[in-house]
Parts: C-alpha cells; structure tokens; sequence
C-alpha cells in the first residue's frame, strides 16, 4: 500500500458554533465547508492547512461515535482520528492489512464526508490510535 | 498569524518497540529518526507522510505527560496533538493568541524534538484539542 499524504485529521468538538470561531479568528484558518453526514451522525466543518484538511465532527446523536469518544474524553473534545490517502485505493490496503494479520473496523470502503470512499482501521491493530484509509471516488 | 501547514501529528504509544513495525510493516511508511527528548521525558519516532510527520512518542518516566495521556485513554495510546508550522514565529503566534483572550501552557517557545522551536496552546482555548505552534528555528 501506498499513502501519500495526510488527506485530514479529524477532531472531535461539543459544538461547532463555539469551536469554528476559534480556528477562524485565533488560528486566522478559513472554514470552506459544513456537512452533515448523516450516515456517521455528524455535523463536519472542514478547514484546509497546507495538503491536509482538519476536519472538526459534532455529534448530532447520543450513539454517534463523536459522542462515545467525547463521553468517553470526560466530557471534553480532542483529535478523535487521523485519515491517510490511498494512492492505490482503500479496498487494496484493506486487503493488505488483512493478509497481514491486521484488524478492521469497515471489511469494505464506505461513503464518508466529502464524497470519499474511506473504511478505518482497528485501533487494537494500529497501536490505539484510530487510523482511517480514504482515497477520492475518482481514481 | 499564518499557519502554512501541519508540520506533525503526535501519537501516544505505549511502545515503540511495538508501533514502529505496524507503521512500517502494515502501512509502508518509513521511520526516519529516533531521538530521546529528556526536558519532555519521551522517546519519539518520525515517520515522513507527505507535507506532514507522524511524531510517535513514549513515556520514558510516569510523570510525562505522554504518560499520563495514557492513563487517562485507559491504559491505550491514542492521538494526542496536532503540531502547525507558523510562517510567521510561534512567538507572534503566542502574543496573538493571548491578545485574544485565548490561554497558552507555554508563555514563550521552547526547544522540542528535531531542533523545532515550540509552544502549546491551552485545551480550553481550542476546544479540546492539544495544539501546538512550531517554527524552524533558522527561521
């Protein structure tokens, strides 16, 4: 598998109201994009820096797994995961990691934010970090 | 202030021993460096990831805070900052944030790893997240 870069990194927040203004007024980041995925429970806001995106997620129900990390977090936000683009696709390096004795959350690519195919992997896997593989439906 | 793009991302571990080869061998990235930071009590491990690094770190004494991120995760390593290189110095960066009514943990910029000038702001300014300023310090 190949990755060639940081496609974002994504943080979990209690409120997009309180926490967009902090990146756009005290990091001078400009938000280009609010999204809900429905599908993830999520409200995302998207902020590009260099190659990367950070992509701020607001639970938008008790069972969203922003809401379990915030629960979990004691009530407090922070960088819930981190997502690598594919150059030679997801369902490769899903394969990939399988075959090598590693674990997966998502056995096949599904529709994230943004319109990408994305699938993450296991964190007992990964060293506990929450990794997620993405890559643009186009290629 | 100006940030130009995510100079890291840092990853707690509970052994590098254990995490260099899932990065390596899992997701064909390549470790570059090892170096032992004493003033943060960490070990660290760099891996190169287009524009960006992923910065692993391990406690080398129970009192760092690599140490205590892990307790607090229950034991597991996870996410636990999000480093942006300053165009314009972490110095001015600093003065902005606190003209701002924003609160920093390092008044001033210190040395971290690779020779980096850094600084990190306060959770609750950033709504949760660890965030830290770093520059070149040839700049």
């Amino acid at each position: 598998m190949k990755i060639s870069h940081i496609e974002h990194v994504g943080i979990a927040v209690t409120s997009l109201e309180e926490a967009i203004p902090f990146y756009e007024n005290m990091l001078g980041l400009k938000c280009y994009a609010v999204e809900e995925v429905a599908d993830q429970k999520v409200k995302t806001a998207f902020f590009k820096v260099g190659q990367t995106k950070i992509e701020l997620l607001e639970a938008t129900a008790p069972e969203s797994a922003i809401a379990k990390f915030i629960e979990k977090n004691g009530g407090r936000g922070g960088i819930q995961h981190i997502a690598f683009c594919m150059e030679d696709g997801v369902a490769n390096a899903l394969n990939e990691v399988q075959e090598k004795g590693g674990r997966v959350i998502d056995a096949a690519p599904r529709r994230g934010a943004e319109g990408l195919n994305i699938a993450f992997l296991h964190p007992k896997t990964t060293c506990g970090a929450l990794l997620e593989l993405c890559e643009h439906p186009e290629k």
